[in-house]
């Protein structure tokens, strides 16, 4: 389907940028900020490939895939400072990439016949752990642990899917409308700076 | 079996717990302490089951195990100062679950076939990568590298299963034996505060 | 083929002691050190072998290397001072191992039928994310993101290895051509301070 096509190449510029970004800001070399492209656009669906058992993982035989985040790469790395000044719409990029990223993890849970619940745990991870291992690379805490409603921005469209999907919703429209959420929740949280409570410890504890 | 059901669970919501105050103690939000309670409590059974090949994974069909955990940081969040009270408490459940879940790995080892030395391997692995993935989470040396008599317990305690396994004792007991001497140990081990030797080295050296 | 056999057990040998000298300079227990010696030697074959579902892990059935990485741990945790000595060796080790371990994952590739292009990304992986993952426990940005062509020596041997069979080289000759052409890009590179382009940015920039 071309739409989900279109909207798979964008979502794979978006994050093979942000971790293009994020390597270059921690000084990486060219291969450096090549791998980090990379593993920030398809580790995510690389962990729920190992974890069901698809194996060989999506990305080895998705070859148009791998040449967008390689020449994103190399893209950011000869123009980061003009391309940087198109932050919103990288935003919004990463936003769709979220949203269909989400929603590919969640269809092929169904498809190996996964609990709601379990498919919605692979959604999130396909969405959101792509910047979690950049951020372990880049030796820094995950952002989505720390800031911002990213991976909740998952959970809420993977919950809307199967109630939509229960009330027989046409599956095209279900589609779309779980990928709109998801941008919406990512556009509200950062103009509004939503963020998860943080629990404030009176001192710090003993390590188990 | 009623008693190792009710075992896995206390282990499931000991290492749970360690996960949700190490996250706690990082300030990390409410989502980033559902993950590493998560990663902590299932991620040496992961490791173990991707390197073996037994997928998916087994904690995708262990809704209760997903539940203890889930619910398991939820209470750490809300009771957190409560609950360190019981140190004590939350340090012998963490014991009996690193000696069951070292058990379920070296029995699943042996269950594949793999010789004795690859199952105590597998058993260490399920017994202490959780809470070494937690640590590179969390941006920290795993705590199991560096202090402390841990991964030692396991390798000790799968010794003596094969030990015992070759002179015919009954199963349940070696089990149970298993499982007493890991916590033993670890009992012991805090209590006289024993380690493994660190070297000291005169002077750093170039990185190879 | 005992010449190929002996350049493994030498690349084990070589990225165990890499990994235990690391390790010893971040003052780790024993076990530490057994650990990081091990996941050097056998991290990146075991990354290649889960995504392309490989499994069990090749090491899994490898009781030699086994034997050899932990053997190694061991003589360098009691000789380090000695053995530190033998830098040009260890180093001649490392790229001979760093060359046959890239062969062994392109053919790997091979054998499971993927493109020439997956199959030099499956050597570089073989070759140089066990040095990744040493890093990532230690808690370093790793090493080969940031300095010297060490990957860019494992990309360059792949794609001479295709050119050369598309040209119908005999197989063997290949090999060793191969093995060799990485072990003097390291040389060389090493020797010359070669160092692939780091992108100076103007100020840092807002994480995406």
């Amino acid at each position: 389907m071309s739409f989900l096509l279109a909207l798979e190449l964008i979502g794979t510029f978006a994050f093979a940028a942000s971790g293009a970004f994020a390597a270059i800001d921690k000084k990486l070399d060219a291969f450096g900020v090549i791998i980090i492209s990379f593993v920030t656009s398809i580790g995510g669906g690389t962990v729920r490939d190992l974890i069901i058992g698809s194996l060989p993982v999506a990305w080895l035989s998705n070859h148009l895939a791998l040449l967008v985040v390689f020449l994103t790469a190399i893209l950011v790395m000869l123009f980061s400072t003009f391309i940087r000044r198109f932050s919103f719409l990288l935003f919004i990029s990463d936003a769709a990439g979220l949203g269909l990223f989400t929603l590919i993890g969640i269809e092929k849970g169904v498809a190996h016949g996964f609990s709601p619940g379990i498919c919605i745990v692979l959604g999130t991870i396909t969405g959101s752990f792509g910047g979690v291992i950049r951020d372990v690379l880049l030796n820094s805490v995950p952002l989505i642990f720390r800031k911002e409603i990213y991976a909740s921005a998952c959970v809420t469209g993977g919950i809307v899917y199967f109630l939509l999907m229960r009330l027989d919703v046409n599956f095209a429209v279900v589609e779309i409308l779980v990928i709109v959420l998801i941008v919406l929740i990512r556009l509200l949280a950062v103009h509004y700076k939503w963020a998860l409570p943080v629990l404030v410890t009176p001192g710090k504890s003993r390590k188990l």
